[in-house]
């Protein structure tokens, strides 16, 4: 059993409304040293080992995870967890 | 400037319905492999370098980016990026 880490963001040039009301809550709270803030999706996925690991998380990122029109994805195979 | 990385995840134990919502939808679409899936917020912020960078990070994740009381976060600073 493999930890998968995906993470998932908005594409370059998508706006981020959510993003923007936080910063703009940050500046608020006098953090005005915060100059933009993105927010994403971060999954952590427990994996049997398998046959084409690699191509079947890609699978699931496109298919399910991510939507490949606006967001982007990488992800990282961490260490072995027990079952 | 740099860009921060926020992770943002529930703690151990609290239920994530969003989670188990997605791991179904794999399993039906035939990714068995799939034993379980978290789902956190991944947050990149562009902040001045400023004093006590870390100490106003760590607040702001304390105060606004994360509910301590079921979530955890870790952040990393990652590379200067142009202003």
């Amino acid at each position: 059993m493999f930890k998968v880490h995906v993470y998932v963001t908005l594409k370059e040039g998508v706006l981020d409304p959510q993003g923007s009301a936080v910063a703009d809550s940050l500046h608020a709270m006098n953090y005005t040293e915060v100059n933009s803030v993105r927010i994403g999706k971060y999954l952590e996925l427990e994996v049997e080992n398998t046959d084409n690991l690699e191509k079947r998380i890609e699978e699931m990122c496109e298919k399910l995870l991510s939507n490949p029109v606006i967001e982007d994805y990488t992800y990282t195979i961490g260490e072995a967890v027990s079952s």
